[in-house]
């Protein structure tokens, strides 16, 4: 199996890229990583580790994307760029998987205009795992669809319990819709059509209608919504985490000084907790072959898990699976 | 000027629902009350009471639509209910503000079905009060419109900044509206065409679009989306914050016991910033007369806080302003 990595993606790119990977070789066996991106900036970070060689390859790309460039304008004209470059191995089927903690926005179209989706796939989705007090859920899509029909979230319903699935190796998963009220009537047209097509579908393990407060707290395993409302949850949770983090932390520095510092570990942790690098990143479900997006931040233990993750559903047939269900 | 509130709404009513009325006799000099409800129920909760006769009527009611009845359902079969017979005092005129902590699809619905919209207003919206580091925002619409237009979007617009002017004493509120890029192009067709209407009105500081990321730490005081979203996020805000508060103390508990009772006020402060019954309710703009909804765990002092910012709303003419704005 051959994993292509995006060297220059991300905000700690290249030095984290690369040590993620040669983290990975350890586990890899007969598997071969793929670097994209500026040799020069590569073989630098590359020269200290030893026993790489023959196992990752390096393909040169002379640009890169920065993390706020204008998506599609930068995928148009840097052509030559280490994120076109390395969708295109994953579009032409020369990797089985492709990884990215780059640009999200420019990741996410060039593998959209890029790469083909599976085989009665409509329009692919982007999967994130988020945690809950009993365990870790599933929700898509996030962003890469904001013009959504009932029919593409039922297809991410099918395609998120799949994903949800290999990733934690638990059968049926339950999948909520998420809505503004429980009872089937609630919410809006393309809410309550989506809810008739998941409810029709004998196979999926549909709870129905979940609300915002669902989310953290509920008992679903893959909760489905359109691209921009999974979006805009996503960005609010993130900062929302950290904005409290650094609330706690700071009114504890004020109100009981001597308890501040054995604070810290908990609020990282919690905060870490919301990481989606730490379940191996997000695909972009329905693409032909595999394609993961990890955070910007992403560092190389996060590189190294968004590579194992990839190497996992890649032989455990995740893209096999969702075709068989969706063409069932 | 009258106000009229709910007495038999909210999960801690008629009690705390009557203390907060009695409460608000302090400062409300003129003012007068009606308590909406079943009138043995209030009576009960008065008898203790001095100085109320005279500034508090009693509206007798016979039904309560309780916090988990469905929402259409129990405004039509439930007649006599304390939030049919509120919602028609505001709708004739005979009270200036309605105030109700009960169940808020069927006071919104009742509302929505009973109240006038003001002149030149198309779809009345929720707003809500949420803190930011630097201060607080205002977000509309969270759920009183999800089949939402761009004109709609726009009047939310102006409708939250007249809202946020009048119950901050701040002129000019920067607008965001939330979307999933902040360039102009970004987001679902709605937002693109929100975006023009908004950018168009030179008596609106408007910012452009905001993501999910900026809603709690960027620098806009009014934010604006669809009900559906509006409704997802606010809920998802509640409950993740309940959560982690939930989260750090019991690892506190574990892992520094000897400070977890100092940390108890922290968590307990941070998590009721974010109970918008601080901000004296959420109003739904847009109507003839003022509408507000408590939050269904408000106690007296939640009650009070909304009788205060209803009565104050009210002197300052937000309605008239509303209308004044968006006629122009």
């Amino acid at each position: 199996m051959k994993l292509a990595v995006d060297a220059m993606g991300g905000d700690r790119a290249p030095a984290e890229v690369v040590r993620g990977v040669c983290e990975a070789l350890e586990f890899l066996q007969d598997d071969t990583i793929v670097l994209v991106g500026r040799e020069p900036d590569i073989m630098e970070h590359l020269a200290g580790s030893n026993g790489w060689q023959g196992r990752i390859e390096i393909l040169h790309a002379d640009e890169v994307i920065g993390m706020g460039d204008s998506p599609i304008n930068s995928i148009r004209q840097k052509k030559d760029s280490s994120l076109n470059r390395l969708v295109e191995l994953g579009a032409t089927g020369q990797a089985d998987a492709v990884i990215s903690a780059g640009n999200t926005g420019a990741y996410v179209a060039a593998c959209q205009l890029g790469m083909r989706t599976l085989p009665g796939v409509l329009r692919p989705g982007i999967a994130v795992a988020i945690p809950r007090p009993q365990g870790v859920s599933v929700v898509a899509d996030v962003g890469a669809n904001v013009a959504c029909r009932p029919q593409h979230l039922y297809q991410y319903a099918v395609m998120a319990s799949v994903y949800y699935e290999k990733l934690f190796h638990k059968k049926n998963p339950r999948v909520g819709l998420i809505s503004v009220g429980e009872e089937a009537s609630k919410g809006n047209q393309l809410v309550r059509e989506a809810y008739e097509l998941c409810q029709a579908d004998s196979a999926m393990n549909f709870l129905g209608n979940i609300e915002g407060r669902d989310i953290f707290s509920g008992s679903c395993e893959v909760m489905i919504c359109e691209g921009f409302v999974g979006n805009v949850l996503l960005k609010v949770v993130e900062s929302l985490v950290g904005n409290l983090m650094d609330t706690v932390q700071s009114l504890a520095q004020k109100q009981i000084p001597e308890a501040a510092a054995g604070l810290v570990p908990i609020t990282r942790e919690i905060q870490s907790s919301y990481d989606y690098s730490l379940y191996g990143g997000a695909p972009l479900l329905g693409l032909q072959g595999l394609s993961i997006k990890c955070h910007g931040s992403s560092g190389s233990q996060a590189i190294t898990n968004a590579i194992r993750t990839a190497r996992n559903l890649a032989y455990d047939h995740l893209n096999e699976q969702i075709v068989e269900r969706l063409n069932r």
